[in-house]
């Protein structure tokens, strides 16, 4: 079996010669190389360059040594491109014009995917020089969580905003997910067209939301853009964080794996999906600190809880930016090593 | 059954005449009439004179109906006295001394609870003006959210700084942690001295961590606090956000009462727990934002899954500023008119 296997066999829950492993944001700002092309131009100059996303797309791919790549972007591009201005700060991103209101959500434009065309090219360019060595992940943002961005106006504490319009307007909520969905629908059937071998759904405020709420402004969008996709479909990650108690309606969203954080043991967590259902995680980003050899024994403890098969290694969330390098390739090589001892039981 | 005891019984799992209600920060700034004494003194002035801390106590009493008064204070007043100057703003606390080696900590004072006297002082006189009307609940934060706000120096997104101390030097940690869980138990008690009835553990930043982490850094410091109280103990409610990873492991610290948040549906929590373990919670606090009749069906839905004994209505975080007053009454006359239905059948 070669390294280009491994992950999309875990997606489907078949054997795997070790255990995959990628790490969100693995292209970011812990990396150097990273920093350095940054500090030649601005970070949606960045997602709109085809040449240069690919390049920082790559870096990861040799330097750590993981099983996968995915495509340098932010899933505010395609936001942007319906019409809402983003600004993209040291602090996290804001929409300078909040979409809170029946006239402001009309005017958001359905996605065209060609008004992102450089996405596209950016897929095309990465997954040829991938050359087959690992697969490319696409991505996009799941409808709740770009629809938070957008009526929030950026990041939030509390919420208040898009619940607000979800508890006192749901009519016009549901019309601004709606719009959300079916823009990602197609955006990710694109990337899938461009050559994304697998998508990802960021669904990164999910656990802001009731099980209720869950299920009626989140689950139903992020089912809408999984079926839009062409068949045979791609496998689909769903990825949200403080999920532990709504891990069984991530799968129902027909979600092929489920991202699962470090805040529930992923043994526990994969009990409940059931034996049939792929998991993604669960490392604690902050135990990339950990002197290595606590670090072997974290890692060891994840591999042991969630099986040889079906299970791939990542982070509970990004990467953060003063990680040390060394630790992430540490992490890769240990979750290959112990992986393959335990495969080979 | 009067009003003042429903409270209390429901803390120890008892039968009750209708479900126990109230709500975390009901005395603050969503009322008017605290923005009134706000507008006169600062924050920590607030809670530094005891009569007007006894004044707002006292305001949501009688406002909203609620069963419980719980002293105006914060968590880190106590920290303030150990030797962490502390700086309120409008986006939160801030530390402008974080501690992070082992001469910071060791020049943390453990806290003499005579030097919060003016703590003492108002438990003393909201004990004294409310005729035992209803009950008085005293608060501490738990050790490990108390060492994030010293270390983080203040809030936090990804609380790399604890998690740094915690992973890198955990013995720095554990001795923080241990001064911590002294002077919390030690400000506890004093309050239940001072007539407190039940006490509240605050551990609001517990569901940042991982399971196996909270058995380390969090779990034996919160039940350290716990031993500490004085036999026969009052209640003790522990609560925490972001927790439907931890719920066993709260349970776990000895606390009588376990607050869950609104990630995870109250029934799901209690068969967890067990049926012998009564909870608080678990609206949305946007749940506030609802139309009347959808405000209801939500209370109705908690009540429902909750049962009709062990049980005390809250929010799963603290009222939000923005909040109607006429919501925050409604939410309350819904709990006791309903909940005196169920108890009934």
């Amino acid at each position: 079996m070669s390294r280009a296997d491994r992950f999309l066999r875990a997606c489907r829950g078949l054997p795997v010669d070790t255990t995959p492993v990628w790490i969100m944001r693995q292209a970011g700002r812990y990396l150097p190389e990273y920093q350095a092309v940054r500090s030649r131009v601005g970070f949606l100059e960045l997602c709109k360059r085809p040449d240069l996303a690919t390049e920082v797309t790559l870096q990861p791919v040799d330097r750590l040594g993981v099983d996968a790549a995915i495509l340098f972007s932010d899933i505010l591009i395609p936001v942007e491109a319906m019409g809402a201005p983003v600004i993209m700060g040291d602090a996290g991103p804001s929409l300078p014009e909040p979409v809170r209101d029946e006239s402001a959500i009309d005017r958001l434009r359905v996605l065209e995917p060609e008004s992102v065309g450089f996405v596209l090219d950016a897929v095309r360019m990465i997954r040829a020089a991938l050359s087959d060595q690992v697969p490319l992940i696409g991505f996009s943002g799941a409808p709740f969580t770009l629809a938070s961005y957008l009526v929030e106006g950026g990041g939030s504490k509390s919420f208040i905003e898009i619940k607000r319009l979800m508890f006192q307007r749901p009519e016009l909520a549901h019309r601004l997910l709606d719009k959300l969905a079916k823009s990602m629908g197609r955006y990710l059937a694109a990337q899938v067209g461009a050559g994304a071998q697998v998508v990802q759904i960021f669904d990164s405020w999910a656990g802001v939301l009731a099980p209720e709420d869950y299920e009626t402004f989140a689950l139903p969008y992020t089912r809408q853009v999984i079926e839009a996709l062409p068949a045979p479909r791609v496998p689909v990650i769903i990825f949200g964080t403080e999920t532990a108690g709504l891990l069984e309606r991530l799968r129902d969203t027909g979600a092929d794996v489920v991202g699962v954080d470090w805040r529930i043991e992923i043994d526990v967590a994969r009990a409940r999906l059931g034996p049939g259902v792929p998991v993604q995680g669960n490392l604690d980003p902050c135990a990339l600190f950990l002197p290595r050899e606590h670090l072997a024994r974290r890692v060891e403890d994840v591999l042991r809880r969630a099986g040889p098969s079906g299970h791939i290694f990542n982070l509970g969330h990004g990467i953060l930016p003063p990680t040390p390098v060394d630790s992430a390739i540490a992490m890769v090589d240990i979750v290959h090593e112990r992986g393959r001892a335990r495969a080979s039981q």
